[in-house]
């Protein structure tokens, strides 16, 4: 099977690391396509950003969906997850809301630990936008916003753990997501050292989405589908997708 | 007061039908400044729509913010409200959102009706989005999507008034939103015929946006409001404000 | 437009100050009608107080009502405004739920901050009455009841910042809301110091109330309006009203 | 133990009714004191008249509490309840509380039944009101407001039968409660012929206030309670009670 | 009247504590008869052991259910307890579900306050299973978990009623209940030190059992039952009922 | 790896039929290990049963748990499923969670179609037991319950589609889930003729336990387990587990 792997940010770092990971756990049951955005932001961390970087999602997921049989929407805050779902007729999976009802699976109350204050608005929506909203103990992260987004994992390795920790002791969590691309890869690492549960992103969202390929269901002639609809400007296979001209 | 109205949809004939509605409201209170989207999609009905439309929406706003006091989206449904918002240091008023809140202090429980089946997902998630899910009786439709959804308002006004009225006896309403732009300007004329509250939300959005404008609240320095961001390939005005190179 | 501004509280010295911000507010758009309740309570703060004082505050109204176009009850607690609302064929608007509603378009989680602990149990309630309780992040109070509630606003200013800056940083909000009729006026001289939107709730209901006034809304024939009823002992405007004999 | 049995409509029949009712449960285990009151409503129906009537039923207990060991508000709605618990040391019972936390024992989702439209959302508000309304089936009434209320329960015996079984049916109830004092009686006579449990809401009101009474709970120096007022035009009992000065 | 508790831990020392309180509170009321399981756990504190020894409840309850107005389950957390609710056509009362509606009867927010850490996840269930979650203010336990869970109440009085004023000046309690079958009867003893309603489990749910005893409601003939149905390996009085061959 | 696939029900016809749907879909990625329980109930329907048949599952998935890398619970109901997930250190999986966490990934709001009107209370509480209750669009089902449950997916396939197609168009599914054991299989036969994503529960189980298991988290240790514990009469090896003396 053949999985697209969106990035939506424009950082081709994060993009092959998550790619390693992916493809370290599909082994030869799947192949991964990765894509990263060439235009957009270079880490999105706002809903502004992400109304914009899902935009743009589309238009990736567009011009490489022939022959694709799931796709990941690979930046945690599913950046046009709902809208990709819509209009593609092959399951699309966002990393936030595979993280979160994989561990929905796994344990009772779930929290999100991250590397900055910036994103917890943004992906506390997330879980609520999935409905699981009341199983949610919170998102933990360190007080100020540090500059080494890109090595977070490594840097802040430490109070990670320790937040992870607290979320468990104090806030009644037995499942930890580690969110964020940056901290993608960090999960079994640290895992150990947690009493809980610990969630890799990534890993959820590819396993996820070779599981919904695997199940061959049929997306086609959904009745919830958009009706077929003219656009000017949009990228041509989005265009074309949105006009019903496409064969997604 | 300067009021930016900004339409997300292609037609223009909308936009100068709600400008009419806003201007007869507005009278020497405050300027209505109307723009139309000039990319996009004639008409956005769906999630997938209302994604790249919100993302066109934050382009246009950010263009002619300067001097501006609130800006209204004029398309129910709301697209790129939340991310607008969240930008933009002045109050931004969405169509459905202002309707539901106002409805929220007239009555108890208010439905929507609307012209198509197609709308009511979307419209039924513009409700839920507010936090007001629980008062929220529900989306009232013709069975069937008709063609002619620029006329909508005459032609269909008969059906309209039957679905309203049935909002308000079979599901408990006590306020009816007519939402959906096609429909601006109805709400008066049939408002005698249903016994309940009647609400045209381009009126309501209109209304409340310039009474935020007139609280003169101070929305610079948020603590909740993006970092500055870098950005490729936005509209230059959009991409300065993002970057906080920007007055808005 | 003729406002009538409603204190359900028998101080004199509060219904002034607010009077003065809805004047300041409504400039020559309307004409604002205070009235102060002359039996009841100094400063209702209790459901019990609410209770008694809600029914005073129908006779208020009843009374007053000829020729007005919108009603603040002027307490925040909004004692009889559902009552109100059901009886009487105009826009009738709460201090608590017009603040709430009106930050519920300026921000995604709303704070209340206030002069008193003991204040706490009833305002939360009027949130979670409005049906916004899941976008509420609590009532911040000093730890103890002082005793010069009359000059709150000024005696406790630097305490207020502290719990409001609190308020945002701890409990994640965006919008707080300064409560009690003691605090009106503070909004618009603290808001520099916090980072969030700062609202005053005797503004955003006269606002509101305005607003609501200004749609032309048809409220007579609401199949939710209560039959004719005879009673005894009521206020005879009151007893009128509610007998349907009364033009409302 | 004394039960103090407040009917804050004027019915006199209703009050012999229930207190016959509450008399037979009660037997020697609890003397009850019946009151039925002399301003407000014949039989009140809306939130308005509940607004008053709510404040006529703490005067009444407040000149009748010396001895008491509980109360119950005998009107389905509960005016006055909240208000009532908060300054009286003794336990206060609801109608509709009462008979929802009752049915709440004794199945999983609960249906009202009642005789008039005109009480549906009433009603539906008392259930919510106990947060138990997740477990709420609806309100089942005829279509239309017959004249007849005092005679309700033996004219429409058959129609209440039909509504009930629907409200298994096709609503899923497996609790039904016959709501509104005019039904007051009824459930015992009919429960052979609705497959669920029938409930009789004075019964459980009498019931569940000789529960509480019975368990000496310690209801002084709660922190809850509102602090001391001083209040004018309230009947002088009630005033004593609010200023802390009479023993309850 | 008569009374069946059953205990579904194997230690008979909480049964003769649990057994003296309902006697106290019972007087000559109701005769009742004690349970103690014999298979099992000595004390249960988790979901598996509450999924086994919910079983063994089923078991005791059908063999003794001959004669039997109501039953109370003696454990909080109440295994066994919908199960049996669905089969035997008496009431059923558990422990925690009791106190839990009986708190709704006397105080607006409800508190757990209980001897360690272990119990908290389920005791929460115990409290959002009965629907009231939105009232819940949590639970309060020591930091660890103690040995001398069978002398909890007399050794750690002190801590626990630090817990209880905690939870009222903290999460803003004003009812508590001492969970937990090693508490039993601690209520009336520390309810002085407490500033809010202090319940015991154990005396709520005898008197709800009676109080629904008292009601003579009939339950037989339930839509809700389920069919009759075969089985291997129960215990024969189980099996019985299951199959519709017993009396209940 | 090896997946255990639980059958607590008595039929043996019923575990072929689902290990033929799991060795079709696991192919060489997983060996499937079939139990069939030997006591309790030909086919579970109720609470009751569930309470007896979840202990039943816990013995058995005790007594194989060597060497297995994740438990499929293969009884639409999920009996024991918390239960499991507490003691054993290996993802477990239930029919009915797996197939509404799996369909939260493929649309936004789903519907359960079954055989029998005597499921709906119990699968109703399986979804809202998982937190989705607010994305549930109910269960629907034949009027009456029939004869012949084991042939109930060839019998009543014509009818099963068109309460599916209803589920889509009235109560606004777009997904649909086929629940009960007797209809495994059925899903892909019928999908085309569905207007909606259609899930077979066994197949969504088994896909998401091989999911979980590739993942290889770290279930070890987490704070959330139940200490051990002594009991009497339970199957050795699950008395082994609970007193933490097994290896699991």
């Amino acid at each position: 099977m053949r999985i697209l792997l969106v990035n939506p940010n424009m950082t081709q770092a994060m993009t092959d690391t998550m790619t390693d990971i992916a493809r370290g756990l599909a082994g030869d049951r799947a192949e991964i396509v990765p894509l990263t955005a060439t235009t957009g932001f270079p880490y999105i961390a706002s809903r502004a950003e992400a109304q914009v970087a899902g935009g743009i999602a589309l238009g990736m997921i567009a011009e490489h969906i022939a022959g694709v049989d799931a796709v990941v929407i690979a930046a945690f805050g599913d950046p046009g997850l709902t809208a990709a779902r819509e209009v593609f007729d092959v399951p699309v999976v966002g990393m936030a809301e595979a993280a979160v009802l994989t561990a929905a699976m796994l344990g009772e109350r779930l929290s999100i630990v991250t590397f900055s204050p910036v994103m917890t608005r943004w992906y506390a929506d997330c879980v609520r936008a999935t409905g699981l909203g009341a199983r949610f103990a919170g998102v933990r992260t360190p007080d100020a916003h540090g500059g080494d987004v890109a090595n977070a994992a490594q840097n802040m390795r430490a109070e990670l753990v320790t937040l992870a920790r607290r979320a468990v002791s104090e806030d009644g969590a037995d499942v930890v997501i580690l969110g964020g691309a940056p901290l993608a890869g960090l999960a079994p690492e640290v895992a150990g050292e947690i009493p809980a549960v610990v969630i890799d992103p990534i890993a959820a969202a590819v396993a996820q989405a070779m599981t919904l390929a695997s199940l061959r269901l049929r997306l086609e002639g959904r009745a919830c589908k958009p009706v077929a609809k003219e656009s000017v400007g949009l990228p041509p296979a989005l265009s074309r997708v949105i006009a019903h001209e496409a064969a997604v």
